[in-house]
């Protein structure tokens, strides 16, 4: 390939290459780029979290079944999430939109709708952004802004060998919830366990309270959000320190409508758990001496379910344990790849 | 219009419209949405200004003529003009791009190539971003942080009557250059002249240091970076006092290619010069009595251009003055506007 596109390269090339051609960074620079959010001190003992996110009309949303004000509310949620994985609580956001000239202006205020209660709910403010026009589909950038104690900032690096993997709710209902919108899911299925997954796909709810208590009592020692699927952040996770992971498949908790639908369809309803993307939990590891504090985070931050699905291993395979056989955890999504 | 386009509303009307949804910001927002950037204060006395921008391919720039590193270069350059009418510095940047599946590795190398060169020069430390595909066309959105002292910033509003009006460099350029780069522009000017015209247009500089210094020294009331065209940042200036602005013909300091584009086509240079946008040049005012802190504050910045082309009035009016002749300031370029 002498003249490669971005497509030949995938995503996370495209990052590390990007990555790599960005000098040293000045001293304020606590975290660059590569977790879920940048960390910066611009002045002594005051952090900033800085993350950005785009939602593109046509790659992450359907306009025929996504309603402009789940639009709004999951392109903040997006942000929010990765501000909680960090432990950052949000404080402020900034929504950069391009759209055709045809849109309609009530479209534009459902999009703010669903982004302000969102915004409203975790209390952070909109303070700014950018309105310009596209030639076609809608383009939505939230760059928000949370603030963290230094010394509880949780990253993607910092688990180690025999940590405990716990991943917060139920994972592949967001999926799910996609196939039916499009009209691709089975109908076999009881109403509302298909309707919790439209919802989950339609408005996820980022963990906020949850990272910002998983970091506070230091609990957790590493931490992602679930915007790839389970199967990439385990790998996210075990990337920076070389580590490996062994999951049981019999403690993934996977929601109702997800099974349903895998049964239905003859998929196996683990491996496409852990593949579906946009469920925005939150997967964490913690020393399994830490068990008391992970249960008194969750009791602060509303009593969200929590499941210990593994364990992170030195051996850095990627291990799914379903009785007495061991398979690879599959690859995750990513974006540019087939 | 019982559901109007976001093209029937317009920019700034769409802009005021989601301003007044935004509910009552907390205490530590020092300044939200409808000024340059917005400035919050995160912890007490530590100042973040932050801003947003969007390139998007087709509206912001064509491909056929605008090399890749100058869409970076622009990109960023259109949020550090934005900090320096803040009279911030710059600190950070995340940059969130979605980009077809085709696109070419090398193209966005060379985005990057001009986007971090330009960084480097001022000190902006890229911190992190955003990757994704789009169905058609390069969006980019850069985010830039920049810092100031509370009792300097500087904001639009802020000017009185009797204020003198300053611009620092030329105006018409870009837009010149623009035409030039699209072989709409005449061929009989001085190759020189037509060059710097789409040297501007491809690589305008930020007037980074202007801005700092003007805020610094406290020389300047208000302030805004000309991406609209100076007849949109005079009336942008004028609008929060519900002042007036009287503007000299014979001082609009207009670019050479620029004079020469206008005579060529018999159109008028100055009425030209002032609708002309991307010229990310600083238009602010000053007290009569600021004259010399103007002076310093151009000096430490490098010794930019400054022309007074006018002053502040009490009277709403925007009259520009040509010999005896008095007519009203054109309105500037809006998005969504034909």
């Amino acid at each position: 390939m002498t003249d490669p596109t971005v497509a030949d390269l995938g995503e996370h090339a495209l990052i590390a290459r990007i990555q790599s051609r960005v000098p040293p960074s000045p001293g304020s620079v606590v975290l660059g780029i590569g977790d879920d959010a940048a960390v910066v001190e611009p002045d002594r003992g005051s952090l900033s979290v800085l993350t950005t996110d785009a939602t593109v009309e046509g790659v992450h949303f359907d306009r025929t079944f996504t309603p402009m004000t789940a639009v709004g509310h999951k392109a903040l949620s997006a942000s929010l999430s990765d501000l909680a994985a960090m432990g950052a609580a949000p404080r402020y956001a900034l929504v950069s939109i391009a759209l055709p000239d045809t849109q309609l202006v009530s479209d534009l205020d459902a999009v703010f709708d669903g982004l302000l209660a969102l915004a409203a709910r975790y209390r952070t403010a909109l303070v700014g952004g950018n309105i310009t026009r596209s030639k076609a589909g809608l383009f939505l950038d939230v760059t928000a802004v949370g603030s963290v104690k230094r010394r509880r900032i949780l990253t993607r690096a910092g688990a180690r060998p025999g940590d405990d993997l716990y991943v917060s709710g139920e994972v592949g209902g967001a999926a799910a919830g996609l196939a039916w919108l499009q009209d691709a899911g089975p109908d076999q299925v009881p109403a509302e366990a298909a309707e919790a997954c439209r919802d989950r796909y339609l408005y996820p709810e980022p963990h906020v309270r949850l990272g910002v208590q998983l970091a506070r009592n230091r609990a957790a020692r590493s931490c992602i959000d679930l915007s790839d699927g389970l199967a990439d952040g385990i790998r996210q996770l075990c990337r920076t320190g070389g580590l490996g992971a062994r999951v049981d498949a019999a403690h993934v908790p996977i929601a109702a409508g997800a099974r349903h639908q895998c049964e239905a369809r003859g998929d196996d309803p683990v491996v496409t758990s852990l593949m579906g993307g946009e469920d925005y939990e939150l997967l964490f590891t913690a020393s399994p001496s830490a068990r008391r504090r992970v249960e008194a985070a969750r009791r602060l931050a509303g009593k969200p379910t929590l499941t210990r699905i593994g364990q992170m291993t030195k051996d850095a395979a990627l291990v799914l344990v379903r009785d007495s056989e061991e398979t690879e955890i599959p690859a995750g999504y990513e974006h540019f790849r087939a």
